[in-house]
């Protein structure tokens, strides 16, 4: 029993190190952080860079398909907000992040930050003072598709992960957040 | 207002500068990242150490006097779960906790965990799924006191951070971390 309830981070730590086993590079701490914390990701980057910024690339509404509907638990053709943001200190861009966001669980000021302003979902959440909890679902390496890159002016690998922000025992949000392989090795 | 928003870490950053400023030494990002992330320690350290173990060093129930009736917003005399644990990795000592729980907000199941078995703080929260927030109110420097000289075989200066964990708009546990400025220099 105890032994059991002890191993709630334990499925996370084999799905990084079965990652890392299967490629060439070691991962980094700060990496390895990054790809499995459940505490807000803005907040551990302005910690490393000084306070860092949020550029949002895409946003707009949108209905679910049916693989979007599966992610965030709502019915097909429900209204999601889709947006695409960069994380960057200044120049250089940090994370990428793709979301998805069920319309239906959002209150009215929290959808509001959400499309006027370039705010990081985890400052989103502080300032609301929302309670919830958030599960990592996968971590994985992935080609850059166009976008990214030309975000990070690269080629090489990029490092992935998805996770969902429960709320209510609900989807709050489905995030997918992408680095390359190289990013966060030396700090 | 985008701007204050914005500004949610900001305290945080400020405060840990702030003591860094005052130091005679730099405090590396791991530390940086464990006095100021918002999302579990045990699943960072799990992350840095392979997955660590928590031993109870002291647990009984006792009455909130003045002080800890503040801390955790419950009436003087009130029951409470006084914990101190020390996470390690084998022989290696990693972080002290302290904490107080308020009996009257926690479930029996929960109550169980805290008292029978050595289970971290983060993991018995993902183990019920328990949604909740955060909040970091103190970090400092402070010279250990002979329990922190004997765990961890120094006497240099320790750093530390109070926070609590809020669950239905209270405090459900107040938690204190220590451990020595040398230590997560090098990881």
């Amino acid at each position: 029993m105890t032994i059991e309830k002890n191993e709630a981070n334990k499925r996370l730590i084999e799905k990084i190190n079965k990652v890392e086993e299967n490629y060439t590079k070691n991962f980094s701490n700060t990496q390895k952080i990054l790809l499995t914390t459940d505490g807000s990701i803005t907040a551990i980057l302005d910690v490393l860079y000084g306070k860092i910024t949020l550029s949002t690339l895409e946003q707009h509404f949108d209905k679910a398909d049916c693989e979007i509907s599966k992610l965030i638990n709502v019915n097909e053709g429900a209204q999601i907000n889709y947006r695409e943001v960069i994380m960057h200190k200044d120049d250089e861009n940090l994370i990428y992040a793709l979301s998805y966001i069920p319309l239906e669980r959002l209150t009215d000021e929290i959808c509001c930050d959400l499309v006027r302003a370039d705010i990081p979902i985890g400052r989103i959440l502080k300032n609301y003072r929302i309670e919830s909890r958030r599960e990592v679902n996968k971590i994985y390496i992935e080609k850059p598709n166009e976008r990214l890159k030309d975000l990070f002016n690269t080629k090489e690998d990029m490092l992935a992960r998805e996770y969902v922000i429960i709320h209510k025992n609900n989807v709050l949000m489905w995030i997918k957040e992408v680095f390359p392989v190289s990013k966060f090795t030396n700090i």
